[in-house]
């Protein structure tokens, strides 16, 4: 392991000086909120929080820290799958809440020019009220932050028909851990001059460079979207019917998979009545395009594959207020399971074709080994966020089944042709598991990028790579 | 300057033994097409050129060149722009050539396999044939190769709707330098699993890895093309009326523009007619998609556009032949370029409203420097390809003016917020000019990353970075 040094009162009186003192936290009360973020009993402590306003406090920070060797972990909305933004070697955690400007929404280039720290949503709207779109859309957008949306190459239901956030992304301002600040990309539809240092970042997980700045591309807002929700008897038939529809060349916006007791979940949770709720399965679909006649041709045509694969009714919300009803309901499933019971999330993705195949395939591995989950997500993506939970098992079952059971399916994943996580990264939480997905020659390429951007290490240590492997 | 060695006769023999002796070519006659791609004036004359059937094969001949510090330029269908698979320092061309299988088109996921020696327009026939569609469409579609448009992350008029080459890769598997065979990614629409090496190696113009295997995104093949030719009496205007076709939320899957010089080039070369030939600009709009009456309007509104920014006509082409009957003279315009004169390519995007002022730009440099220039590009992409043509002028003012005129070009570019290449790469033909668009910091990590991967040097060398910048 890296030796790292702890933040002397010397290191915080130079962040006071940078930031401001009232941006600089060291109270335990008031750092409290930084010890966590959204992934399930992770806390770790940093020993001060500092709240940048600019780029250039950002390089005075880095550098700082790099001369300390003191640990540094950007932060965005805190929302995060796998403790990206946690500081498991304690240090500083640099939070980017503050630089949350929409800088410019250029509508003759269709781009936007953001501060890291903006909620995605704020983007959407200011977006979409100008009739252009900024698809990604992870559950967590009223909350997230584009710049940790960048870090972990967020998705969302969207990504279907519009890709993730890499997609987007044409251009970012950054800061190295030795505080120089670097420029890659731009307002470009197009740029092959030299690496993509753009492309290399996004999904990076905070540990290449701090992002400060990022361009995004924007498309025209489709005008019209139809909502479709399915009930089924089993998995195997909705995720058949949904094979059925690509089959047919319907291309939904997205196309997601709820299991019963995901549902019941997040009805019990909002206490809201929605239909089918007591199905063994739901998809429920989204289409979008400009044009009525081509949408209801379109939606009519899913709702029948639905039925013909074995749906025992069709659904459609043409009203914004019924959409938001169902869409409602899959968003809150994440809090859902997490109110219900202790639990471990994965965030397994295949090649879509498999998803049958990788459904069963929990279910048999959870029988093997004893315990509950609960599926849903994207599934015309092929990924599905597979919650594994405590429920009834006690502390001591609950520690001695999971770990296998966590380990049996990444290899069953893997074995599909899939991989550790779609949207959610490693982190500190799957970053022992990275060689069951990452052959040793593409590790140590990996290690060899991060010492370029990072020769000492100082930051977001703990992360990506497995323990053992440290940098 | 690396020092390299010589090809040897053991090199040969060990070449020979590794992808049989007809498949290594060491006379000067057999050599001849290996030492030229389709950068004007460029002329490298490789050692030794090797022309492996398989992926073990090429692990074995970068062990074997790594052993002996020769130089290794992977080549694809030798159609590239910026001399990316010319031998600068000599040594062996590795040709994909004979790994042009098409290994799978999987319709359930939506996705190919293929070699790197695929040619893209036989990619585009066979997931056509299966109602799936491929939309890179590089000019050269019809010698270029698959493996050559990852190097180069290639575009093409399509790029406007469906994004570049880097988009519609999902996975690969590359040799090493020191020969390591690497997978990244797969099947997949969303991993997060690691630092995405996929992306990295795209555009990375065979200067990291060897790809030998490619997992390519399709989409559904749209239904219906309408192909729209404007003519107008200015290129202000032509521009100018794009522009305006963008903010009516007409999204077409190419908007090309073309100055007069460039259309009568290619009608003189192809000796076909050519409609609006003598016009000042023309703008070729196509526009695709599903549903008849949706196009139809689209089209209608999209040539009202034009007639609004002044276009004297309109004309609209609904049937392939005389769609292609367009297209054709549109991706004769480079050759038919080579065949007027000697010139210089320049690749420059900018941000696309910057159209305007970027061909206004190019015509004043050329004027207080007294060339010609001949402009014709993907305007919707604010692409637009830049032939810098000797026509008239001695060779001795064409070799005094030129590298002035280029510099300046490339520095107007840059200040507008562009850059140097837009889909050709840098090469050997831009990489000293580099600096003027990639600050220090950034060609550093560059560098940086270009030594994780390539350690001695040998892949591909005297690409991408300035010379006196060598790795």
């Amino acid at each position: 392991m890296d030796q790292f040094n702890p933040v002397t009162q010397q290191i915080v009186t130079q962040l006071e000086r940078i930031a401001g003192a009232e941006h600089v936290l060291t109270s335990s009360f008031d750092i409290e909120p930084y010890t966590h973020d959204e992934t399930e009993d992770l806390q770790y402590t940093p020993e001060a929080v500092v709240k940048p306003r600019a780029t250039e406090q950002i390089s005075e920070i880095m550098r700082l820290c790099s001369a300390g060797r003191v640990p540094v972990t950007p932060r965005g909305g805190g929302t995060g799958l796998s403790g990206g933004a946690l500081p498991v070697r304690g240090g500083v955690v640099l939070s980017l809440e503050r630089m949350n400007g929409i800088l410019e929404i250029d509508t003759k280039n269709f781009m936007a020019v953001c501060e890291p720290g903006v909620i995605t949503q704020n983007l959407h709207e200011a977006a979409e009220a100008l009739g252009l779109f900024y698809p990604p859309d992870p559950a967590s957008r009223a909350s997230c932050t584009l710049g940790g949306n960048l870090a972990e190459c967020a998705g969302g239901p969207r990504t279907l028909k519009y890709g993730v956030t890499r997609d987007y992304v044409r251009g970012l301002e950054a800061v190295l851990p030795n505080g120089d600040i670097i420029n890659t990309g731009g307002k470009l539809l197009k740029n092959v001059t030299g690496y993509d240092l753009t492309q290399l970042l996004i999904g990076s997980e905070g540990t290449l460079a701090v992002i400060t700045k990022i361009i995004v591309r924007l498309i025209p807002l489709p005008r019209l979207r139809r909502t479709l929700l399915a009930p089924f008897s089993s998995l195997d038939h909705a995720t058949a019917a949904l094979n059925a529809i690509f089959m047919n060349r319907i291309f939904p916006c997205a196309a997601e998979f709820m299991e019963r007791d995901a549902i019941q979940n997040a009805v019990r949770m909002l206490d809201r009545p929605f239909p089918c709720s007591d199905a063994h399965a739901l998809l429920l679909l989204e289409l979008d395009g400009d044009d009525e006649t081509v949408i209801q041709a379109d939606i009519e045509r899913a709702g029948q594959a639905c039925l013909d694969g074995g749906a025992s009714d069709v659904l459609v919300a043409e009203s914004p207020a019924k959409q938001e009803q169902l869409w409602s309901v899959r968003r809150a499933m994440g809090e859902a399971v997490k109110k219900h019971s202790a639990y471990r999330e994965e965030d397994t993705v295949v090649p879509r074709a498999m998803l049958p195949e990788l459904v069963r395939a929990i279910k048999d591995v959870a029988a093997r080994h004893g315990i509950r989950t609960i599926c849903y997500g994207h599934a015309g993506d092929g990924n599905i966020h597979c919650n594994i939970v405590k429920s009834a098992l006690s502390e001591q079952e609950w520690k001695t089944k999971l770990p296998g059971a966590v380990t049996e399916l990444h290899k069953i994943v893997v074995a599909m042709g899939g991989t550790l996580s779609g949207e959610h990264g490693i982190g500190c939480l799957q970053n022992n598991h990275l060689p069951l997905a990452v052959g040793r020659a593409e590790l140590e390429l990996m290690k060899g990028i991060k010492k370029v951007f990072d020769p000492l290490g100082i930051l977001n240590p703990g992360k990506v790579f497995p323990d053992n492997d440290v940098v």
